[in-house]
């Protein structure tokens, strides 16, 4: 059993250091040799827990998943319904520096999968999260009698998706621009649109 | 002059090789010998027309924006101001199979421009029309008194530049789940909830 703990800690570890390269440089600097001396490996010792490359940039993209998902399963959502649907999508945007780092280093990967179908498995999973999250937020609106009864629910999930990755990406494009606080605004000011007047704060 | 000319024309037929290079495999099968075949070139020449991969880039990232604005400048905007305004958005939006090459390619350089600063001038450039565009269509809405009076002006340029680039990313990655007909409905009736009741269709 050891040998089989150390084996994934060692991949996790080699993939926690391929997100660095891939940070710094993108992808194309993320080659065996650097990535075996950014984690202090022999490029022998990397082949060993990773094959291909294909294999190398999947685990990468699942790591970021999990730290996704794990930040979500340490949400406390208790407060009022409204606070809750919002923090749920501020967890898909470039809020603090993790998350930043994260998205930038995610933007090479969907880049990449668009060339690489195998990878698709992994921007596909992440889109399906951020299609459960945009149908979360509208339904529970809905059910908590918050949501304005004229909504096009389809609609109304699709915008929020859209919204959310547009917010993401012109960020990280230019932070200056469009400034943490003043995303957080946009998101609150697009759910209350969504909500009967006298209802997005209670 | 004959000189003159045939350089910029050969630079354009060596820039339209690389962004068919890139589109199929990807940024990092954009070296100067995949280059130079496809555009049938010798490796010697290539490097006669650019000398640096990040000139090559950025004149590739030129030659896309000047196809939008050569789309822009052919737009007949005489329709009713509603239906202008949406067409110029729509110019952003991966709604044929050039937008979608161009979308798709744009993709890999904006991944680049994250960790190679000199290619920003042109994403820059790109978000710069981008962001003019969603000026010109709020103000527009405003000037012909379409526009509900309660908006915030400030929050609508932005959120429609967040859904434009939103959903042009989620098309791209996901065409099965976003078709274009999609987008056009959402981007329809988006521009119509800022719109008062009966001046949408005037």
């Amino acid at each position: 059993m050891p040998k089989i703990v150390d084996h994934d800690k060692q991949r996790q570890r080699v993939a926690e250091a391929a997100l660095r390269v891939i940070q710094r440089g993108g992808l194309e600097k993320a080659t065996v040799r650097n990535i075996a001396e950014e984690a202090g490996l022999s490029v022998g010792s990397l082949r060993h827990y990773f094959t291909s490359q294909a294999e190398l940039l999947t685990f990468c993209m699942k790591l970021i998943i999990e730290r996704i998902e794990e930040r979500f399963s340490s949400l406390s959502l208790n407060g009022p319904v409204f606070e809750d649907v919002k923090q749920v999508l501020m967890q898909f945007l470039p809020m603090d520096e993790d998350r930043t780092m994260e998205m930038e280093v995610w933007m090479s990967f969907v880049a990449k999968a668009l060339v690489y179908p195998e990878l698709r498995i992994m921007t596909d999973h992440m889109y399906d999260g951020l299609t459960k999250a945009c149908h979360y937020v509208v339904d529970t609106l809905v059910a908590h009698k918050l949501a304005k009864s004229e909504l096009d629910l389809e609609y109304e999930k699709e915008r929020i998706y859209a919204l959310v990755d547009g917010l993401a990406i012109h960020h990280i494009m230019r932070p200056q621009q469009l400034a943490t606080e003043k995303i957080e605004r946009i998101i609150d000011q697009h759910l209350r649109s969504l909500c009967l007047d006298d209802k997005a704060m209670a």
